[in-house]
């Protein structure tokens, strides 16, 4: 039988690994390491430094892996998604045939939660054979937002929308709540809010060395936010953010 | 200078423990244990065996204190939470003061994470002199909920909601979303809903050794997960339990 463990690692910080991810890394007879041609996003480097610091097991063995490019062309976002979906599952069989057969345990290391705005889950259950699959919860930004910012999520007994940029962007402020984490907005989709009565708090690269935050009155820091995120992504060469929004009565 | 530190411990399995809890934990001078009489759902065991498994540092104390209990006959609800916070603050700051003194770090550990339906975050700004925060990001119920079903929270780019039980019975099916995570439900609020079309994921004493998990359509499973909750209840005395939502097409 084989075994997939989706490891949760965190989002950065070696310290958000849990007692748990590491003995789930170590108990892995191959972790698999996606990259993204030269791509700092992939976070290979930190998945690298995460095995080269907890690994102890000397039977564990790495392999890394192109993953394989999404069609920018496809005009359906869900076929677009989905046949890369297919492609990701067929890239992992192959690694996995390469280095280990048919039995075992595998690891996939996942930034943030794997049940939190990641694929792997999904992936994985369109593995021929289907493997056991195990779930190792991890901090996500969200929470390291809200550790940087030491800010509860929610008011006394008040709910919360987690939601996408293109969401807010395209639906405005949601219907019934008054606060609402914003996640994979590869702009700034706050600035099309009316700013009056909204605050917000604003992380990125959440748990790294280069960890920026701000917060502040929509209508005084939102400029602010666009510039320094802007700055930020062209000196790194990209940039992961999220941001809280809170409206005030 | 005094330092708070909120350290989120995860929600029962001490594998969920991440480093920099077990690092804020061993810096501490004091960490604080809170008790609610004799109810073992004030897990003041887990805490005392946390500290038990992870302390190193010699020179770290633990002082255990009774938490004030909630006025229950206070009508207006935000009211009798404001006095409830000035009451704990006011014993954290006598507790601290009985064993540290006015400079050191003390440490709380809190269930979840501090930003996530915890007030200890709203208490530490109540203390005075206010002390330093610091937050330290744990796994909550909804991270282990999800990983003990193998569930990905959010459908692909869709938003949900995080709610409690009585919003829930109180307002209905949420506007605007199809997934909704439902917490502090001190009964069971998904039977006021029509559950045609609906999924339900429970998990009660998530990360436990006596965690008990069940899903389903919710015109078949949400019977026997009342059943259940109460069996269990009965049998130890309290619950812990929350539930994800999806509303399928």
């Amino acid at each position: 039988m084989m075994t997939l463990s989706l490891i949760g690692i965190g989002c950065g910080d070696p310290g958000q690994l849990t007692r748990a991810a590491i003995d789930a890394i170590n108990a892995a007879d191959l972790v698999l390491i996606p990259r993204k041609g030269s791509a700092k996003s992939d976070l290979a480097d930190l998945r690298r430094t995460i095995c080269a610091d907890v690994l102890t097991n000397a039977k564990t063995r790495i392999a890394e892996f192109d993953l394989p490019v999404r069609e920018a062309g496809e005009a359906d976002y869900r076929k677009g998604v989905d046949d890369w979906h297919d492609a990701v599952a067929a890239t992992w069989s192959q690694t996995i045939a390469d280095h280990l057969g048919g039995e075992g345990k595998v690891a996939l290391l996942i930034w943030g939660d794997p049940s939190l705005y990641d694929s792997s889950l999904r992936i994985a259950r369109r593995l021929n054979p289907l493997p056991d699959i195990e779930v190792v919860p991890g901090i996500t930004s969200i929470q390291a937002l809200c550790a940087a910012h030491a800010l509860p999520l929610n008011d006394i007994g008040e709910p919360f929308l987690v939601t996408t940029g293109r969401r807010l962007r395209e639906g405005g402020w949601p219907v019934g709540v008054d606060t609402v984490v914003v996640m994979l907005d590869g702009g700034t989709a706050f600035q099309s809010l009316d700013p009056e009565g909204l605050h917000i708090w604003w992380g990125a690269y959440l748990g790294m060395a280069d960890q920026i935050i701000m917060s502040g009155a929509l209508a005084e820091v939102g400029a602010r936010i666009v510039a320094s995120r802007q700055a930020a992504r062209e000196r790194h060469g990209w940039i992961m953010d999220s941001y809280i929004l809170k409206r005030r009565p």
